[in-house]
């Protein structure tokens, strides 16, 4: 397979690109007029590391990396405009392979109105996806970074948590399946493997003023412990709130006896939800929440709050305190 | 290694940003004001395909990686921005070789005023460096494609050709380096190891009414076909009066006694030059010579013209028609 050939193949399926872009694929860099601020991210996957062939089909991989990378975006509250793929391609991937992977992403870039302007493609040991995606905003102000929370503001979510671990734990032991109800198997895969980047809710949170926003991706308690530290506040979290995913489905308890794990262990520090936690003042929460609504029909929690001082405390049930845990593993 | 560890670690060797970037390294994105339009491109190197750990520094191989990138910019003419790097890093490198990498990638960046905005690091079975590189310009009609050379415009190039091939060989079959003038070896692998973006000359060509422009990274015959497709001309191209690297060095004729390369192919196939083939009308090519000359203290060829029609034609210096060759492969 050729590099240009495939890269022809390609771009005969790409969608027209949207309003900014000036030069798509296929020249030495694709040329945008942005409108007054951008906001970059990179995200890469790899197989065996974040995800496995054997567990998802290729357009699901595709869908993801390119999710996975807008919910970064949707974290500063921008509005998406295009996405740069690389894709390092192993042996055992042929032309028809890759363009699966880019279908996935031609799929979510559609919902989402992002333009897939460029790329790369090159041999690699194992398949991997490495994502640029650049978002836009009138003017820099307007977008939420993640230091902005102060003593007092409150702290809110979007969705649930713990859907997407559970996906992965019924991907893994596939047998657990049989204990649980099909609703419950297939929301919990489909959290797994086919995320959904809060964008319209991270631009109504922007507009309903948040002062810090950050996505779930690496579990609750990490990813709130880093909001933390970035705003120089603590951050109290009282577990009672947090909307958690079929939390009593009999395969937690399964693995609570079996396992040692602890449901909201499980959930807080389970990543791949791609929710979005921010911190806004007390009085704007029941604009944010009509907004969120309105935007991207899921629910705002309010699940604790911005304080003096440092570190996370997640307040369980029953009165014990979690430890947030983030994973800080490379990948 | 942690992936947060690391990430500290490496932010706190970047330099201070550039004028242009509101929110740096550590955010969901960074956040950036450009100046009017953007020029964007993705640029992947991986261990195995595009380099060997056992014939480069991991600081060569830094730079490299982003100095393909900008290359990119150099050839629309756009002024470097941000870079943003994703490292697959695998089993047998250290934090320390991670940042040895990212040495390399700071150094260039320094010289570039390019800004190291943003990145990822993930695990992966093999090193892997993504780069995604932005350039700017005041309007996008200042930016110059691949798809603008006319009938009648004059065909020039940067530089020198072979370089880089020849380092590269010189890498592989080391022994061929004692046939061989220290300063053309020397020469020869820092052609291969440390290629320089032609940033500044981009420019100037730009300025000076550069009409198609291609960073020549596959070979001067395969880029000059691209440049020719997009543009929907022929290309005329006499191989006299093509600057070629060091052309009667003894290996190459060792290489064709004993290995069958032709050294007019070698040079014209070989890639990874980095210099700008640029298209522009006849009566600005001796601005265009000064100011590439003034910019970037190098030469400007005219190498052929552009000719209504299709296809690429190197006439070599017996009159012979050289068929030009890209590296359609996947690398």
């Amino acid at each position: 397979m050729g590099e240009f050939e495939l890269l022809a193949r390609v771009r005969e399926r790409l969608p027209p690109p949207g309003p900014r872009t000036r030069l798509g694929s296929g020249d030495d860099a694709a040329v945008s007029v942005p409108e007054g601020a951008t906001a970059t991210s990179v995200d890469a996957l790899v197989e065996g590391v974040h995800f496995r062939r054997d567990r998802a089909s290729l357009t699901q991989i595709g869908r993801k990396a390119l999710a996975a990378a807008l919910s970064d975006l949707a974290a500063m509250g921008a509005e998406p405009g295009e996405a740069y793929v690389v894709l390092g391609v192993p042996p055992d991937l042929d032309e028809d392979g890759c363009l699966e992977l880019l279908d996935g992403m031609v799929e979510l870039a559609s919902e989402t109105d992002t333009t897939l302007a460029g790329g790369d493609v090159t041999r690699a040991a194992e398949l991997v996806l490495a994502m640029t995606v650049v978002g836009h905003a009138p003017a820099p102000e307007r977008l939420v970074a993640r230091s902005g929370a102060r003593p007092g503001d409150a702290l809110v979510l979007t969705g649930e948590i713990g859907g997407a671990a559970a996906g992965l734990l019924l991907l893994e032991r596939p047998e657990l399946a049989s204990e649980l109800p099909t609703e419950t198997v297939e929301r919990a895969r489909s959290r797994q493997l086919e995320p959904r980047p809060r964008l319209a809710a991270g631009r109504a949170l922007a507009e309903a003023g948040a002062t810090a926003m950050i996505d779930v991706s690496d579990g609750l308690g990490g990813d709130a412990l880093r909001l933390s530290e970035r705003s120089g506040v603590g951050l109290r979290i009282d577990a009672s709130d947090v909307p958690i995913f079929d939390a009593r489905a009999p395969f937690y308890i399964s693995e609570m006896e079996n396992g040692g794990l602890d449901e909201m262990r499980f959930a807080f520090a389970g990543g791949e939800d791609y929710e979005l936690l921010a911190s806004l003042p007390h009085g704007r929460i029941e604009e944010a929440t009509r907004a969120v609504a309105e935007a991207e029909g899921t629910a705002l929690a309010k699940i604790g709050e911005a304080v003096a001082g440092s570190g996370v405390e997640i307040r369980l049930p029953d009165g014990r305190l979690l430890e947030p845990e983030g994973f800080d593993q490379l990948g």
